[in-house]
């Protein structure tokens, strides 16, 4: 495929800017993939393994005469890293970034932003428990979503040139408002992680079950939870931060719900219990038509044969 | 191997049973495997895909001159099961269950065995999100615990004679106190399930955000609570009534917990939420090192090829 970009500048180099660099390079989407993180291990890293076509010593440096440049970085860290790269940008480069919340970026970012450089903010949904500059592959983004939340004015030609690298890259795109974003994260993503960073933390503090029968018989249930919860803490302690609203009244919304069926539960009403594990089925049978999941069982998880480590361990 | 047992008989034959005959049969641990079920349809699925050796059209008929009874079947239908077996038990004979709440099992069973039949309750900590005689595999319980629960003064080679066959299948054993049991399993399996459930509850209740975007954008970790929210409806519902003590007690400290990160999130303590998900990450590491999860980006699920099915549905 022809290069969609001359120069793409990647700020960050964790799982999503380290993906797309693979993805872009396997297609050939771009002339040249810059790419800048703060930390030195991170930089050291990435020019080990060849992350990226070249590694600079600044944001700054990297942004320079890139037409397009990708925020990956912490949603936190938004504002300050557009503030630093604005002077350098090249005009009519396109500024986007990966960040899971969309509303607290385009406030982060945008003001910073110079004329004639067009801002697209996006959110791919894709993502493993990994981090870091060795967790990217090439594939993260085969049949994921990719959401675009331009404001209103942003060039259209932008958007489209945007949304054609994305499709290159295998994703899916979307478009939608920012505030109706951050509401369906919300729900799909925010309030899950940090309800399974809850479950992980109540087994973490039981002290009548030890650490170690907690994580002996976690295939009962309870490992699917960690998974999650042992994402990135610091992209996540941002996430919950900056969707403070959205994600506050999911949560609001959740603890209602519990307590009808902890009631239930106190009340015996298995009628009421049996009614609502039934209704949740369809929703998993949804998913799996829709593609987002595997029908294999347990995730077709392979494990470890019968009688491996299990058994030696204390 | 040679045969363990000489007739099992499996009262219930949905994913449990069915596996646990496949394995039995597999390896030759059981010169014959009988089977019954309530529903006329599981019987004759069973029959259809010759999933035991004979499947009977009574319990009592299933029990006659079997040393080993296994009570497969929804927890709150375990009292009435054993009523109706007992006075077919064989002298001699063991009966276990695979029921995942233990006190409750053992006293609705208990009182019906007859003087000389051993009981050893038991819960293998296995199982996938699908149910039914067509669910069941060997494998199903490689590398997985199975919990037993004898009460004091069981038959000690009656418990070693059934770990025996279990270890066959490819299990590990562990021998624990039933109330102990029950509150281990209320941490590792049983809140985690209510608390899937009610997301996944949350998340279809939601009107401004249609289900079917809480479909598309599930992959951004929701999709990994509908996964164990698809479990049989019967099974959990009496799971939660018949362990409604220990549950109501995690489902307490599970509520006060998540209190305290919305109030973080509320007030904006991002060190409180960076220090709490950072802890989460190495009850994940437990695991895999365990060999109770797969180290696998994302449980290493295989999904459909790019731009395959989701793009073409509305």
């Amino acid at each position: 495929m022809a290069a969609l970009y001359d120069r793409v500048a990647l700020i960050g180099l964790g799982l999503i800017a380290g993906s797309m660099s693979l993805a872009m390079r396997e297609a050939g989407l771009a002339r040249e993939v810059v790419g800048y993180a703060r930390s030195g291990a991170t930089r050291d890293t990435a020019r080990e393994i060849g992350l990226v076509d070249r590694v600079t010593d600044s944001a700054a440096d990297a942004v320079k005469g890139a037409d397009l440049v990708v925020l990956a970085v912490p949603v936190g860290a938004m504002g300050e890293v557009a503030a630093e790269i604005a002077p350098h940008l090249a005009p009519g480069a396109t500024v986007t970034d990966v960040g899971s919340v969309k509303q607290a970026v385009i406030e982060a970012v945008g003001p910073h932003l110079p004329e004639g450089v067009h801002f697209v903010p996006g959110h791919p949904l894709a993502g493993t428990e990994h981090s870091g500059p060795r967790a990217g592959f090439a594939a993260l983004f085969r049949n994921r979503w990719w959401l675009l939340t331009p404001p209103e004015g942003t060039d259209p030609e932008a958007v489209a040139r945007l949304a054609a690298l994305i499709r290159a890259m295998g994703a899916n795109v979307e478009e939608m408002d920012a505030p109706h974003h951050d509401l369906v994260l919300a729900v799909t993503s925010h309030t899950p992680h940090l309800i399974a960073y809850t479950m992980v933390g109540v087994a973490d503090h039981l002290k009548r079950v030890t650490e170690s029968e907690v994580i002996k018989y976690s295939a009962a249930g309870f490992r699917d939870f960690t998974r999650i919860a042992a994402s990135d803490p610091t992209m996540w302690r941002d996430v919950f931060l900056q969707n403070k609203e959205a994600v506050l009244d999911i949560l609001g919304r959740f603890t209602e719900e519990l307590f009808v069926l902890q009631r239930a539960i106190r009340m015996g009403d298995g009628p009421h219990l049996h009614d609502y594990f039934t209704r949740t089925r369809a929703i998993r049978r949804g998913i799996i038509e829709a593609g987002q999941d595997t029908a294999a069982p347990d995730f077709g998880r392979s494990l470890p044969a019968a009688g491996a480590d299990v058994a030696k361990k204390p």
